[in-house]
């Protein structure tokens, strides 16, 4: 009878467990996750006024410093840098400019110095020339090896785990979850299924041109030098009208480029989430905003409160960073 | 006893009729008919070697001459015209050059005669210059009470029933089913929902430039002059990559404008369906192909068969045309 006493509060417990698992663990015990689980609710609810239909349950975060780190520079820049050096390794004639040489020297700050037309060339020489499928194959190999300069950890170990918990919480209530990125589209397609459980059709980003041929009887679409469309500050709107065709309901990021995509999607009718994460922790990661070269946050900081946004503090509001368990 | 057995002999039959439903009713039963279960059955079987996981079950598929009519011209153009017609009824000093004037005389001949310079000032005197929600409530109107020429039906009247079943289909074995058009994006999502169960996000196609502003506090997502992409010939499988980053495994259209499509579609590894509908049925629709001034097939009735493709032949493979039931 003990026994069956037993197999029964077990059985019972674990069904209750169940029921009200956590969907945010990592998330501390404050007003930021309370806010977050109420909104939810109240969309998700069909009792409630602030009651949104499925189809319209859209979400869009920007990925780099929201989804995953981009301290010191942006990891795709590292994966430019990399892909520069092997290329050099290869052949030493392929260091034709002084942006590529000071690529090749991962000297960011010679490279910085040469502004938007040097970093231009860089992702010109890594991110054209060659088959979709190429260069997402050599996105991958980086991925599986590189390391990042003062974490030691994989890239897509710097994912954060608070927001993983968040994309898979928000889709368990039959939200669309996207990325909307300053970040290259084959780039974060790469990892984006498997990181992110977002999947390619959910990626919009930057994308540089793109070609498409009959090479030997073989269709391939090529990336071509130059950038087609900057997914950033207003691109980030534009992009999500054309792409999604939607006004979403829930919008975070973490810098100004981001501040139009919240903007738009916060001043729509009916209940809005707009969510800024302040990178305020320089202990388990970097504290950084408005004075940041990457990911400056001066607008969003300043207006975003009164426009109702929710600030996320990243030192107070994560019980964890990175899914790597750091 | 004899109520009952009635009852459960219907009950059966009602049951049995429910699990052996005819996917495609308005599909004569002809070899294309049958290739195209014949293709599902082989992918969604898990046991077969052709299976394909669900979130990689993509069909794609052109909109004019596939899903709804496309004669006498594109109705998209027709709305453009009554657009200018609406416009000069207010204030005839609108009609400032000779292509508004054809227009607006309804004189698609002049028009045409006027070349690509002539359209586009007609699209970007009907398709610029206001928020994109203001854009769609005035294409909503039209569509609620715009009549085809010839047929009298309203346009999303005339679409294809027997198309809409094959999306029906599609989506319950657990496909996705996008739309990848020369149309417009703004115009298409109008309808798309309602007309064919696709959701905007699913809907990729030719769009104009746009600008996102804020107007005394309200962000405001502007159609400004100019097209941005053409989504028709090698633009499709760019577009393809761009929004959705996989390549379909089904791909539906009718002119060569859709050929690039349909060939990088096929050329991919595993099963792959390509489809071409010929519009042979000049008793119930419009028999053209080859020299035809709108969806032009020539490449496609030439190459199409030796590439594997299904060519879908109107008047002997749908036994009904238009979802007006005609």
């Amino acid at each position: 009878m003990k026994l069956l006493t037993t197999a029964i509060t077990t059985a019972l417990f674990a069904s209750a467990s169940f029921a009200f698992a956590d969907p945010l663990p990592s998330w501390s015990d404050t007003a930021a996750r309370e806010r977050i689980i109420s909104f939810v609710d109240s969309v998700t609810d069909t009792a409630s006024d602030d009651y949104v239909t499925p189809a319209d349950r859209i979400a869009v975060f920007d990925n780099d410093g929201t989804l995953w780190g981009e301290q010191p520079v942006y990891f795709q820049l590292i994966y430019a840098i990399d892909a520069v050096k092997a290329k050099a390794a290869e052949d030493p004639a392929f260091l034709t400019t002084d942006a590529l040489k000071a690529a090749a020297e991962g000297d960011i700050e010679a490279l910085a110095e040469g502004g938007m037309d040097a970093l231009l060339e860089v992702i010109n020489a890594t991110h054209s020339g060659l088959a979709v499928e190429d260069y997402q194959a050599s996105v991958s190999e980086w991925l599986d090896t590189a390391k990042h300069p003062t974490t030691g950890l994989g890239y897509d170990e710097m994912t954060y785990q608070p927001m993983v918990e968040l994309l898979s919480y928000l889709r368990d209530e039959d939200f669309k979850t996207y990325i909307v990125s300053g970040g290259g589209i084959h780039f974060m397609r790469v990892f984006a299924q498997r990181a992110y459980g977002i999947p390619t059709e959910q990626v919009i980003g930057t994308y540089t041109e793109t070609s498409y041929s009959v090479v030997d009887g073989t269709p391939v679409i090529t990336k071509e030098p130059g950038i087609a469309f900057v997914d950033d500050k207003e691109g980030k709107p534009i992009n999500i009208d054309r792409v999604i065709g939607k006004r979403p309901i829930i919008a975070g990021g973490n810098s100004d480029g981001d501040f139009p995509m919240i903007e738009w999607t916060t001043a729509g009718e009916g209940a809005r989430l707009g969510m800024i994460l302040h990178h305020t922790d320089a202990e388990r990661e970097v504290a950084y905003d408005c004075d940041s070269h990457i990911g400056r946050l001066c607008d969003g900081l300043e207006k975003g409160p009164d426009m109702g946004w929710l600030i996320i503090d990243m030192a107070k509001d994560w019980s964890a960073v990175y899914t790597a368990g750091r």
